[in-house]
């Protein structure tokens, strides 16, 4: 797949999911006392529709095209994750947690609306997520299983349990096997999430090869995105970014980069890549799955 | 039912709650790399197994057992709505919130574990709701509209806007009409949500009679229940209630109390209690729920 045919339709699939984000947001507008909690809709809506790849909802979409469903088909869901990911950033820039004041470029969520309706606006988007996933669109089957799906994922053993593992090794060295299990659950865990959703959408449940395939493909692109993640922190173009490189080296903090060094890093990622392209490169369809694999070892932003 | 069985009946049902709330609590454990963020379960834990009255999941077994079901049917929705309950404490407790030091007696999570642990517990705590109701136990339709309750009433919608028109009408004088839908949605949503999971459970949806009975009795006790919180305010005793009175008053808030008067508060209270069990006492085996809306609207802590 040529690199314009690529972007593009990541811009397409990005697109889609921010008019389904933006009508989500409208059912809140429905209740007749909206007007006394307004202010909650805003923050919710300030975080979810500031933009990003949207790679998560890009991968459902994707995963439940090449198995058969339409991308609509498995647009709540995709949109679901989108929620669940905007209130872990949300709440990750808190001051008692990251403690930072801009996100792509834009002042953060309680810098804006303040610290306690950020904590609110995120612990709304996570069951808004599901109730957006609720919406009788597919099978109750597969709408029981994707929350299944989704709450595992995002749970104590999936990204709260990385990022638990992400706070408690500030700081210190932490030692390869660490450093996997960390970024397997952080980051990891919504990516296989999203490929599993697709696979969901599409009638493909876990015990099918197409989704065991898909958790594969996520496991090594998830793997990737990290550790290139970790090389842009050293090498990388602030302009390009959109934020400050070097902070990961001031803060002490061990990761692919600094365990590995570059070369064997850089080395890794496309390691990966490879793999998950021969995982998924079998199924027809699937070119903009492998091209997007190639991106996320290769990108530069 | 005498008053000897009714607090024996709600002994038990605290008891069977507790004991699934540990079980579920212990599956996490189950995880294969658990030691690397069991502080996180831990955090979780030490809020959930805090005690308290456990009055929503008695509603929910209670709904459950009067239309049909065994108290075990519903366990799982039981404990899920517990955890969206204590997770809205852990955060309600913090800093940028109420700022709590104590809640029952005992230091809140954030000063025990510390203020970004707290957040993260609070949020594991609502995906792990969704996990656990998620649970093969009744039939797929059930879950689905479960899920579909619990996060309609905790959302932007239910309990987490009526915390934001909380926050926002703090030190202000406030209306009866906004007083009314602040409550609704801050204490009300929950117990309606708890009365609609029974219902569930036992296959009444929400176009029956039953279901809508239900939801009448939870609107009139939700109520109930907040004005005799803010009577127990001005003229509770603080050795019954574990906690210190004329917080109300001291932080110039607008209360059914200060709205009305005690006198006629508490006309309302009982007037809303006599109106629940009306609607429920029709139906064989509410004798529970019956002293229930008795208690709630004549409590003393």
């Amino acid at each position: 797949m040529n690199d314009h045919l690529f972007k593009q339709q990541i811009k397409d699939n990005a697109r889609i999911t921010e008019a389904a984000l933006d009508k989500k947001l409208g059912l809140i507008s429905q209740d007749p006392a909206f007007e006394k909690f307004c202010e909650l809709e805003h923050a919710m809506r300030y975080s979810l529709m500031a933009g990003g790849k949207r790679l998560r909802p890009c991968l459902v979409m994707e995963f439940a095209r090449i198995f058969g469903a339409t991308p609509e088909d498995s647009l709540n869901y995709a949109c679901a994750l989108e929620m669940i990911h905007t209130s872990s950033l949300i709440h990750d820039d808190m001051p008692c947690m990251d403690n930072d004041e801009l996100r792509r470029g834009k002042p953060t969520n309680h810098v804006v609306f303040g610290e306690a309706f950020a904590l609110l606006a995120g612990d709304a988007l996570i069951t808004f997520a599901f109730e957006t996933m609720a919406e009788p669109k597919l099978s109750d089957r597969q709408n029981l299983l994707a929350m299944q799906a989704l709450s595992y994922y995002a749970g104590p053993c999936g990204m709260y349990g990385g990022q638990q593992i992400d706070l408690e090794n500030e700081g210190k060295e932490t030692d390869l096997e660490t450093l996997e299990v960390l970024h397997a659950k952080k980051t990891g865990a919504l990516i296989k999430c999203a490929c599993a959703l697709g696979c969901i959408a599409a009638g493909c449940f876990s015990d099918s090869e197409r989704y065991k395939d898909a958790i594969k493909y996520a496991e090594a692109i998830g793997l990737a995105f990290q550790i290139t993640d970790d090389i842009l922190d050293v090498v990388g173009d602030e302009a390009k970014l959109g934020k400050k490189c070097g902070s990961d080296e001031k803060e002490n903090k061990t990761t692919y980069a600094t365990l590995l060094g570059i070369e064997k890093a850089t080395a890794l990622a496309s390691e990966l890549c490879e793999k998950a392209k021969a995982i998924i490169g079998k199924y027809p369809g699937s070119e903009f799955l492998c091209a997007l694999a190639e991106y996320i070892a290769t990108r530069d932003n």
